[in-house]
């Protein structure tokens, strides 16, 4: 495994795309050294996206975290592309347009209704659910938030007896803290859903369909782009690799997140996910 | 599927195999009729043992709780097999017998840490777990008793960097409440082991040990009695009755619990677990 | 579940997606009325697609077995969405971009070919695979056509020792046959991934990828059409309905194929995979 | 890892219980100095069995093979604890206990119908079971002596229409062979149960049951060995060593089959089956 540097595979690209959590920041926020690298990127021409599974807040909130202190925002609301947004486009088609005005239950961070209300319903935290009458969707978007006890058994009961879709805005397992890692939304729904029996309706990577939104979203600013001009960079092999070879893009690995330097050839060797290239983090 | 009377059924067998929950008792505490039912068993010369997935307190605690309220204890301790027993079996073999004193860190209320202390442990609630040294042993015992969030965290992280083994008192997935159904801590440890990648060790029905056990301890009071003088009654298809099908028992569903009457007929079909009768409960 | 009739859903929408097998066709051929049908239906403006999980034989090759026997050809084969394509779209952008004129390992039947060699690989059969060096891609298509015994166990231990991609063209895990049900490719995919220890790269419904690739492919014919206009017909809930419910499509599904009229009610219940509509097949 | 002597490991326990294949023989057969070996653990007062998944013959024809050139046979056929005696006490007691002289079709070779016969069954290989009515058990032994694509398929078939327990004879998921690794029958078994939707009664290690049935025959002839004297020694952590801790037993890993010595140590890590020793082979 040769390890790159992150400005030189740039060269050859158009359009980056960049995971948020391991390759941005982390949990103390974002990484040092990287506004000025996204100042740069954007200097040189490149049209910059975030591709990340989060349904926690809002785009316009995650742009603000990448502002530059003196240039100010640098990548704008409309390139970040969240597995939230397609959950809320997803309840927009399939329960909004039958059920104006309709109310879903949802568990998360109150900033995380976002998604819900951007849909065109009513978002209420699943804790206050005790209609008799079901919601119009459940939907589980942050593993914060709520009281996981009582709130998760209670989705449970929900869920069972409701044909209502559950939709999943956040398909991630896990997530690196200080201390370690955390299970993430994605595997509260993994424990529901064989004891719930209804299948869930989940968004984001390593479901092509992240990568085919952002793509469409590039093209209709930077028409005729093709590709393998776009370069898509994770720190997880099994979403943001993955996902950005299933729709057809080079890749880069970075080391700086949830893939460690001493595990990654093994990682790679044992998944089979190979990425084009292997960078120790964007800054190098 | 035809009903069966369960007082005619019992009359060709010996030993009565009963689960607990959804049998003997549900959320309300032992039914109404069952402590008389239990006397005119034993009255008749029947064994009465009790094989459950049950690992939140000592099998002491449960005997009092089937006493008749004329005649004390009608099914004593040593005849009450819970999944704990299996489970305190592993520590005290696989973890005590090699650090005698050897401390245990588990997740369950303060009455479940009864078996790790029958293993020759000191047992720490989870929570309390703040060594940079590893526990001897991680072991999941109830559903109850721990803060989800913190704990399952903790717990997760502990896992990942630890080779002692993981241990998963009860087996079960989900546990009818009176609101409808609650997550059992076998569906907390499905959540955890992918994420944690490593093999956890469980102990309780459908795995037929549990029944191998109860009939040791059948056959040590009762020598020479045959598989098929024995009767295993259940709630559940995918644990009481796969289980001792497993073992080459007979075997009774009853519809007070787990499986409602409107279903039975089809979860057998669609499962394939065929028990020998069908009674609406044990009280017909 | 209230059923309605196909030719009255249809009114209301300008495009219409259909799975193929159990929809248009069974194992007997193209049902008979089907042309006439869909000739009425393009005299009524509307585009007709076909999207099905199928890598067999070519787009050309299923158009041709939907014509008309006056009015010739219904549907180009420019308007045949098959999982095939996504496949040979991934090998084009990940293995041929690299490596033109690279050679890919497949299984299935002589016709399936197509996808690999129109990707710009050169195709040979597993079966054929001697060399000690390992193929660009090992591809999996068809059920049929290698021997299952010699040439699964070969792939295995090509799989296992090759950091080539393994690409499987359809995700269907069975399909009905005049005496019941096959195991189609899926399913063999799904028995050697945890054995083989890799990553496969899975193309089909219910990705919806599909479904935004036939979308992309609509709108390019029909610019400004909505998603709300577009209405997808399936014999599956788990594939077809699931999968455009996902891409935001409205959905029919009809009883002539996988799901049996006995059986719609409670497998929708018990999946909580609603559709739109339920007619008894496409000709009602 | 410490690598440590087989025969100085030994010196502390009076039982051995041996996996066969990766252990005592390979593809080539009984490994050189075998007999030998056990001749010397005989003459050295240990009680040997060999604890197999392996269905594909009986006990008797398993026993010769481990014969001595001049001292004959070493380990007696009683000695011999096969996955397939249990299938075989199951079918015993959960279909020929109802219906003497019942039928089975089997997937296998036809030595492996003696595990069927020796229930007191009548054993038709699968692909001669042309009946209207269905077998009264389905019983997969083995994965060779049949053509895979007809007779999984036929099989499929019977078992979606059919309540007759499905039993599998051996958990395996695969083997070593000459040229690198087989699916084994547990591997055509997990292909089958998603879509035959039954549960299937499956026998073999890691369930403890094989180590309990051992130990009970163990007992009957040395009453009163402790577990603690009891040494499993197997080539493959997720079978021999995780079922052989379930029941309570020291482990012994050899590095001569499954397990290669360049990853034992890693897989130890990753899966956390810690054995007690790891050895080589038997032979040092």
């Amino acid at each position: 495994m040769e390890l790159r540097s992150f400005s030189e595979v740039t060269a050859a690209y158009d359009v980056i795309f960049f995971d948020s959590y391991g390759v941005l920041k982390n949990s103390g926020g974002v990484l040092k050294g990287v506004p000025d690298l996204l100042l740069r990127l954007t200097q040189a021409k490149k049209d910059l996206y975030v591709i990340t599974n989060d349904a926690s807040k809002a785009p316009e909130r995650m742009a603000q975290s990448f502002s530059h202190p003196v240039e100010g925002e640098l990548i704008p609301a409309s390139q970040i592309i969240s597995s939230g947004l397609l959950a809320a486009d997803f309840l927009a088609a399939q329960v909004a347009a039958k059920k104006p005005n309709g109310r879903a239950a949802y568990l998360g961070k109150p900033s995380s209704a976002y998604y819900v209300e951007s849909a065109g319903l009513e978002a209420i935290p699943l804790a206050e659910w005790n209609d008799s009458e079901d919601p119009d969707a459940i939907v589980l978007l942050d593993d914060e938030g709520f009281d996981w006890f009582r709130d998760i058994n209670h989705a449970l009961n929900i869920i069972r007896r409701s044909l209502s879709p559950v939709v999943i805005g956040n398909a991630d397992l896990l997530y690196p803290t200080k201390d370690g890692f955390a299970l993430a939304v994605g595997s509260l729904a993994n424990m529901l859903q064989p004891i719930a029996q209804k299948t869930f309706y989940r968004f984001g990577k390593p479901d092509a369909m992240m990568f085919v939104y952002a793509l469409q979203a590039m093209r209709s600013a930077r028409p005729g782009t093709k590709n393998h001009k776009v370069l898509m960079v994770g720190d997880t092999l099994h979403t943001d690799i993955l996902g950005a070879r299933m729709a057809g893009l080079d890749t880069v690995l970075v080391l700086s997140g949830n893939t460690l330097a001493a595990q990654a050839e093994l990682q790679i060797q044992s998944t089979g996910i190979v990425p084009t290239y292997v960078c120790p983090d964007i800054l190098s």
